[in-house]
Parts: C-alpha cells; sequence; structure tokens
C-alpha cells in the first residue's frame, strides 16, 4: 500500500505503526485539501492488513488541526430541509470513515484542536493530551450553526449528557486536565511523557492480530448502539470474524502445549504472556 | 411573554437571562402546585424568543427543590399495568417538557434536592453545585416505588450503568464532590465562587444566537438516543434548521470581511472572537 | 430456597445478604464448572424472594476470578458465521442471566479479574475494588479473539467509547485507582475499609423491599437501551409493577400518619427516615 501524494499530511511507516503528521500552512486549516486527503487516507487504511495503528499528530508546535475552513462555510445553503433530505456533510462522511477504518487510531494532542480538528480528535479510538498545551473548543454555536461533523453525537458518548451540553453551549476552551474531568480525553500527560506513552501504546497494540484488533474496535462501537441483546450478538458475530482469518488462538494453542500453561496459570504473567505468544509461529 | 402568576418560584429576567428561584414554603415541596408551575414555565420558554438561557435556584438556603409530595403519592393506584396501557407520570411529562424547552438550562444547586427534585436537576441542561451545601438522594427504593419523573433514565445517561445502580438501589444522601465523581453533576464549587461561575456561563451563553443554542441542545439530547448513523443525519437536519433562521453566519463573514481574518486565522483568540462577532450587525 | 451442591463456590446467607464467595482450584478459572454453577445460582435467584442483595467475592488472596478456561477455547470453531447465526456463547448467557437477577450484586473486587472473570464483574450491578490487590485486563486481542461475555458491549455502557476502546485494545494491566478514573468501578478503596464499606451498603440495600429493588435495577437497564421516550414508559410501568406487589408505599404512609410528617418535611432526616420506615408493620 502506497502513502504517497497528500498535502496536509505526512505519512511515515515504522512496521505496523503509521504516524500521520499533520503540517499544512500556518494553522493545520481543516479545508478541502484536509478532508480530501483524510477520505484518501481512509480509502488505503481500509485495504491495508499491514498496518495496525495510527497516531495522529501535528508536526504545528501550537495546534494539532484548526477548523472547518470558514470559507467552506460562506458558501453554506441558508434553507431549512426535511429531516428526510438532511444529507449527511461532508465533514460527518470523512470523520465518520476515518472512525471506521480496521486500525486502532490514536490521537496524540500537542496543541490546539478546536471545531472540526477537536471533531476529527473525537472520531479517533483514544484521545491523549500533553497539559499546558492541548486546549479544546467547539465554537459553533457563536457562528450560528453546530458541530457537524460528528461533534455533538460522538461528545455524547464519551462524557455523558450534562457535560456535553455543556462544552457545545459554552464554546469555550477547555485545558487538558479539564478534558480529562469531562471525559473527552483518555488521559491528561505531561508534555514530557506522552510521546513515550503513545509510543508504549501503540507499540503493543501492533503487536496483535489484525483482524483482531478489527474485531474488537467494530464491535465496541456497535454495542453503544444496540439494546444489550443485540449487541451480544454481535460480538458474537465478530468474535467469529476473527477466528476465522487468524492464527493468533491457534498459536496461542501452541504456547500452550509448548510448556507456557504454568504461566497462563500464574495470573500474575498474563500482561507478559499475551506479548510472549506473538512471537511464536 | 410575561412570566406572573407563579406561586412556587419567582421569575426574573436580565435582558437575555432568566432566572428562576424556588421559594415555596418551608421546603420548596414539589407538589401539584410546582408541577403546574413548571408546565406553565415550560409553556411559555417554548414561545420565547429572546430568553437564551433559564438558571434554576432556590431562595431557601437548606433546600433547593424537595421531593415530590408525598401526600399524592396516598392516591397513587396499585393495580399493576401492561407496558401498553403504562402511562406517564405527570412529573415524567413535566421534567421532559422542561428539559427540551429552546434555552440552555442551568441548575445552580445550594442546597437539597432529593427524590423529585434531583429529578428536575436531572432534566436541566447543566448542573452545578456548592460545596457543604448541596446534596443528592434519590430514596424511592426505600418507599417501594423508583424515581418517576425520568431519574432513572437519565441518571444512566449521566453516570453509567454501575454508579446509576448504586444511586438508586442505595437510597443514601452523597455530597458535591460525590457527584462530581459519580458524573451527576458537572462540576462541584465552593459556596463563594458558584454564583460568579453560572453568571458567567449564563451571560457567556446568552450571546449567542437562539436558533443555534436550540439546534445544538436538541441535536446532544438526539444523538444519544439514536445509532450513529441516524445520529448524524439528525446534527444535519439540525445545522440546517438553524443556518436558515439566524443571521449570526453572515454576521460571521462580515467579521472576517471587516478584517477578522487575522484573529480567525489565530487560533489563540477565537475564544474572544466567537463572542467578539456577537456585536457585529 | 437450596444453595447447595456447588463446586465452584460457597453461598452463605445472612437475612437477606448472600454472600458467594469463589473458591475453586488454584485461579478460579472460568470453565465449564464455574458457568453451571453461576447458571444455577441464578435460575435460584430469579424464584428467590427473600435474598435481596448478593455480594460476589474470593477466599482467594490474589485472585477474584480468573479468565475463560483456554481449554474451551482449543475446540473453537473457526468458521465465520453471519450475523443472522451468530449463536451466543455459554458465558454471554450466563453474564446475561446474572446481570438480570432480582436482586442487587455487588462484586467485591479484592484480587485479579481479567478476561472472562473481569466481564462477569461488568455483568454484576456495582463494583468496589481494593488498592494494592485489585487489577482488571482484558487480553482478548491478543489471542485473536475478543471479550466475549458481554464485555465489549457493558465496557462501553460504563466508560463510554475511547475509554472501552483503550482498554479492550491494549491488552494491558489496569489497578483500582484506573479503574476508577476510567470508570469501570464504581470507587476504589483501600484494603482494610473495602469489607466494612461493602457490608454497609449490602446491609442497607437489603432493608428495602425487594420488588421495589427489582423495578429500580430493571428500569436502569432498559433506560439505557431506549430512546428517552420509550424509557420513560418503561419508569411507569417498573413504578406499577412494584407498587402492585410492595406493601412498603402503605408501611409509608402509615409512618407518616404515625407522626413523622414532621421528619418527611425535614429534609435532613430522610436518609435516617428511609431506614426507620422499613420498620414499621
Amino acid at each position: 500500500m502506497k502513502y504517497e501524494g497528500f498535502t496536509t499530511f505526512k505519512v511515515e511507516q515504522d512496521e505496523a505503526i503509521m504516524t500521520v503528521t499533520f503540517d499544512f500552512g500556518s494553522v493545520n486549516v481543516q479545508g478541502q485539501e484536509m478532508l480530501s486527503d483524510l477520505n484518501s487516507l481512509a480509502m488505503r487504511l481500509e485495504r491495508d492488513r499491514e498496518t495496525k495503528v495510527v497516531i495522529f499528530q501535528s508536526a504545528n508546535p501550537e495546534i494539532w488541526v484548526c477548523h472547518y475552513d470558514t470559507e467552506l462555510l460562506k458558501d453554506m445553503s441558508d434553507e431549512a430541509v426535511s429531516r428526510e433530505d438532511a444529507q449527511l456533510l461532508d465533514l460527518q462522511l470523512v470523520c465518520e470513515r476515518i472512525s471506521k477504518v480496521p486500525q486502532a487510531t490514536i490521537a496524540k494532542l500537542e496543541g490546539f484542536a478546536r471545531g472540526g480538528g477537536h471533531e476529527l480528535a473525537l472520531a479517533l479510538d483514544m484521545r491523549f493530551a500533553a497539559r499546558g498545551k492541548y486546549k479544546f473548543m467547539q465554537m459553533e454555536v457563536g457562528m450560528g450553526i453546530l458541530p457537524c461533523g460528528g461533534g455533538a453525537s460522538r461528545m455524547a458518548r464519551q462524557t455523558g449528557l450534562g457535560k456535553a451540553l455543556e462544552i457545545i453551549l459554552s464554546a469555550q476552551d477547555y485545558d487538558a486536565d479539564d478534558a480529562e474531568r469531562l471525559g473527552t480525553i483518555n488521559k491528561a500527560l505531561n508534555p514530557d511523557e506522552i510521546g513515550e506513552y503513545v509510543n508504549n501504546l501503540a507499540k503493543r497494540i501492533s503487536q496483535f492480530p489484525a483482524e483482531s484488533i478489527n474485531a474488537c474496535k467494530q464491535m465496541v462501537y456497535e454495542s453503544i448502539d444496540q439494546p444489550i441483546k443485540e449487541a451480544l450478538k454481535s460480538e458474537a458475530y465478530w468474535l467469529y470474524q476473527a477466528t476465522s482469518k487468524t492464527p493468533a488462538l491457534k498459536r496461542f494453542q501452541i504456547a500452550d502445549e509448548q510448556g507456557l500453561e504454568h504461566d497462563i496459570a500464574n495470573q500474575r504473567n498474563w500482561s507478559n504472556l499475551v506479548m510472549d505468544v506473538q512471537n511464536i509461529n
């Protein structure tokens, strides 16, 4: 799979870990160029069986990804439409497509992420933010619009109703510790530790079977959108999707036969065991 | 819009901010008078295009709003009904109606909120509570009933399942810091800072376009009740509802043409910019 | 109701409180014996009108409940199935059945809970964990499978999407404080305080009417799986289910007539009042 020809970010590959580094103009504006690049990136990731983890970071020391290009808003229709005729917006489609790629995705947030930039971060699987550098805001209510890249919908699934309403109605900046408290990120980290933390997490995940990563991920997204009885059926479906394609379970059985039973029985070793077993052929 | 004739609270208006101050008897009991007043308040707010934020507070230094009037429980039927025949209760209907008014609603909690009082707080958009003064409890399980003003349903949407089950099954008091930890409120504040905090938040929101406040709010409530694909359609629908009615986006374009491009490009100024732009005609 | 003949745990009864103590082999492995025992336990609890609270703990000082028996995984099919044909797995069925028993269930976590063991904990109503002793992990992604006892589905309902994805994709250990931060447990406690804390909570709940405990519990589970309008109907349905069967409301009315009006009016006494009223006949 070739990852070339992007204008708004660079792509680097280190075995199964891909790093996408936004670097576009002075503020990493989220315009047609970036949406087009992200759509093209998603199309390739959907077909990529080698890459298992994608880290999204920024080359800009102050800004992760800036808001949606206000130039594009100027051409926005001012007609109301019926619920049936409401077409999804470009930003919604791109964020949803990125959200469901088969890889584990991580936002490494070391600068501002506002408006559409923050909505993109919310579309990724996990979010880690650097204290003193990260700030987020949804400013749309002040512009006569609303977060329309999935941000309203994804926020409520992260924070619960009350905090999502506060964030979206107040249109104010929140820092990394606020974000942890509100639940929009997984964890706030010191600026000098976020790099190692994200790398270690990515490295760990990247050693697991690709089919299992995808099955786990799709399952979590499906589960929150269904009643528990239906969600359990989805679990079973994705389980067999994973086991029908991956040799990992068999590898685990071989490990067992090779004398790792003791470690399996010993609960203290699972954290290492789950890694050791990846190296058996 | 006239806000007169209420017996259980006073209404004060300061430009686009309304303050509702509960002041009824010794404990602000939630009886027919209060439900009737709240229903009447909601009916007016639904038609009010001037008011953008409503703060709910209490004149009683110890109690925000007390539980549902136990006198009313005495006449309660003891017949089981089928799922089809289960009629919504008055408290459910009033709380749901208050929950969806087009204004941003804030509970300023400086005293006890138990039973139906707490369910009313949960029906508002945001909740802030004063340390040392606020306590909440759902005591229904001890009375042979269950929280039946939307409290069971709204709790789970704020706290997740485990914490909602603890709160509702234990029927015990929790204070402001507990509430922050459990996720039933947005933030615990010191008693001497809650006033200014809520005022500043209300003032900020009150400067944004009314249609956009409503669109943002309805969208967040809808999003959590639908699968993501449907939720994204709701986002698009409410976006065009907002842009078809508000001049704010155009105002923003004018700001842009008037030379605020520099500020727009400069991510650091968004927090002020989103306010400045409200003053352009 | 007789609670005998279990091989993987002991059952003790202290009035309305039942304690289930896992004690099976060296690691409390979750094999056919335990699933069979849990299914049989659930069947009896569903018919038991005396027991109101069940505490699940372990006799093993290091392990609460260990992962699903890897022996059983070896016979697992490697055929993919359609969504329609995806049969629920034994672990899913048992956890779901335990989750919905009419009693309030509490996990008292003083050792490791990994894989299926952690999924069982997630199926209980409330979870309290001891600092320095508790650790949890979902290691399935490393084995080519996914958490398939409801863990993926229940995790998202506790923690929100981002944290569920981190836990399930990283397959790493988290301790009690991590668990509190991530939202998988209700509260982290010191090892010397968890016993008293859980006992007090169980004792409090056990004094409330059984029908009301069940109605509150079923309602919370239903509410998160339905749009708010439907959830409110469920509240009304379960309210009348409870009031049609329990004398508690009437008992409360008698209390009222006996001169507790003062206490009812006095918000400060509710926490005791709700207990006192249980003793009136």
